[in-house]
């Protein structure tokens, strides 16, 4: 497919994030205009409040974008998702009828400010790439035990906090916690000393369930990607882990890029998991590339400083996809509800700067990263402004997630004073 | 504080759960009405919408009882809940004016049907009774290191699936998962074979929060409490939960039991958390009794047979209060919402028969328990229904929670067959 033509021009060039062919979904608000659901389109984003009121968008009878989030046009269902892209594609094509009438509600990107896309119903986070589990298993126990027996067999998931997850460009306070450092006997409540990213990939349910379902089901369910950065506290983590799972280490902040790049958009750069060791069970089996060739990156810009790409990789690493994630999360009657948030786990390549976290990046603070500006990192230091990029690169065009961003604020000096 | 008495003469008698000194709240529905809120008083419940629209219930200008969950009341605050209760108690009182008004509102508790009293918005389980820790660390580990080394410095916990709690009444059923049995090499994808209960109580957070909360903050924002039983899949946690815990094991189901228990009807009842061997850190330091004395019991009746009593202990059995959950949850700074349940952890006492759990109670399988009628019982069977109760004994009168009821359906013989 090559690049589609819109009349919005800057829609046209080859390496735009936001062309036709992309159509993302945003929550945006300006100086002027209260928060309301958006198209990205070129530097443009369509008003989709004010098209609907003009009647330009009118799919299901019942006003769809009267609210600042797009779970309502979620809980519509597939047919309408197709429908209402098959739509915006018509209004934003080149030579559509409907460019006069269109123009006037689009708003620069510039002058806007993006907010949440969707309500978070709940939030799972998954340890589900190999190279990831890998070099952590390589660090905390060792190589020839890395990956814990199971791995291999279900995608590992816990659940996380909904209430945490932030639009990208929100401020991270570096938060306390319980801490033992291995030379002293007994915990301490500090500032947390080993703030960390994870890159991820969130992908979004669209339709609720009630009981398992397939992967081909679970495929069908999932209305879009961002970005996602779980920022994680290592030392609390290391403290609190054991016996059940990450709890207040995770619970901070959870970052995602504003754009909804949904599945039809992302259609042609489908691809495999990789060669796998042991044949998966039925239930988690693929039927078809599930994956995506997304190319990843990260930058790390100290403050009032030049950023540094500290690593670069791409989505198609994961062991697992988003389907077979959601499928094992349905396994044992859990009910899924439109707006669920599925973190993908870390993603990293093989090679050391393909690695999306300090912690491997340093190997667990013992090779501190050198940056462009001659500092070194082993952790996030306070005023790090941490950039995760993405982008599937197709012929002649391009489909961006924008980026997801966050900057590190220091810790508060007494966490209990009001 | 003795009994007070109601005119609901039913509310007046020693053993009575629900009398004027309890007043929990509840949703329920009957042939002729919709849901709605509602308030238990002896064996009949006041129709707040009824008496919310009648004028009785003016408290805030806005109506509250207008939608069936309790969570409007909770978004109202503290100072709210004291004047509803204060309401409540005068409308019900004897001699009160409004008998002959409230009179028509009252619904006969034999014909409603309850439902879940608000809306879960995340749900949050802990692992804070000792025994219960102790004993599964002696099974799964050995007597000497039963305790992880975290676990008497921080409430250990884990986030569940707001989506799978449901009201006691509703059936369970037996879930599919991921196990591997000591003697395969591999897993295979099964019904589960050890399904087991957890004795709990759950603590509603009625405030929110968006920050690090002191322990007499977090005490002030829980409004109420219930029985709680966290449904566990024994098989499908010992394959997945490491190393990041419990995720499809614990996502089949929770029971609440209907009526909510406030903690002015508890203040009586509150006590201290046991004796420590270590300090808590000042911001988990007991300020004050914020545990409650409350007798407990787990009942079990297979099908169609008469139910034998499983397990009877205390609530005063947990380590940490839902005060100091609480306030550990929110060190991170993970914001917390009107609606989050915290799950205390299974409750057990120190000796066999107030042991809060299957997996306890028949020592892993290995000393099945024998039930009144002469069958044994390692996990449940199918049919087989669970009857947590709960209740604070006064002088001369009884807060009680009613129950929390579950019975076992099989499993499905293809969980994807529709």
């Amino acid at each position: 497919m090559p690049l589609m033509k819109s009349w919005v021009k800057t829609a046209n060039s080859a390496d735009c994030p936001f062309p036709l062919n992309n159509l993302p979904y945003g929550v945006f608000e300006t100086a002027d205009m209260d928060p309301r659901c958006g198209v990205a389109i070129g530097d443009m984003i369509l008003d989709c409040q004010a098209a609907e009121e003009a009647g330009l968008l009118d799919l299901s009878g019942e006003p769809l974008f009267d609210v600042p989030f797009w779970n309502e046009v979620m809980e519509e269902g597939p047919e309408l998702w197709a429908a209402l892209r098959a739509r915006l594609t018509e209004i934003l094509a080149e030579g559509s009828a409907d460019q006069a009438e269109a123009e006037a509600f689009l708003v620069p990107q510039a002058d806007a400010t993006m907010l949440m896309p969707f309500l978070v119903s709940e939030y799972t986070d998954f340890y589900a790439g190999r190279h990831h589990a890998y070099n952590v298993g390589c660090m905390f126990r060792d190589p020839e035990n890395a990956l814990p027996p199971n791995w291999l067999h279900i995608p590992i998931g816990y659940n996380g906090r909904a209430s945490s997850v932030v639009v990208s460009g929100t401020d991270i306070r570096r938060p306390w916690g319980q801490l033992k450092s291995p030379d002293h006997a007994l915990p301490a409540f500090l500032p947390c000393r080993r703030f960390d990213l994870e890159l991820e990939m969130g992908a979004i349910v669209g339709t609720a369930s009630d009981g398992p379902i397939t992967l081909d089901e679970a495929d069908k369910a999932i209305f879009g990607y961002v970005l996602l950065n779980d920022w994680s506290a290592r030392d609390i983590q290391a403290w609190e882990y054991q016996p059940l799972g990450p709890f207040q280490a995770k619970a901070t902040a959870t970052s995602i890029s504003p754009w909804i790049v949904t599945k039809p958009a992302l259609e042609p750069f489908r691809c495999n998991t990789p060669a796998r060791e042991f044949e998966l069970l039925p239930h988690l089996r693929d039927t078809g590339p599930m994956l995506y060739d997304i190319d990843l990156s990260v930058s790390l810009a100290p403050a009032g400083k030049a950023a540094t790409q500290i690593a670069q990789t791409n989505y198609k690493e994961m062991y697992y996809s988003s389907a077979q994630q959601l499928a094992h999360h349905t396994t044992s009657g859990c009910p899924m509800n439109v707006g669920d948030l599925l973190g993908s786990g870390t993603i990293s390549g093989a090679t050391k700067s393909e690695r999306g976290s300090l912690l491997e990046l340093s190997w667990g603070g013992k090779e501190p990263l050198t940056l462009d500006t001659g500092e070194t990192r082993s952790f996030l230091e306070d005023g790090d402004t941490l950039t995760l990029s993405g982008a599937a690169h197709g012929d002649g065009y391009t489909i961006g997630f924008g980026t997801c961003t966050g900057t590190i604020l220091p810790a508060l000096d007494d966490p209990y004073k009001r």
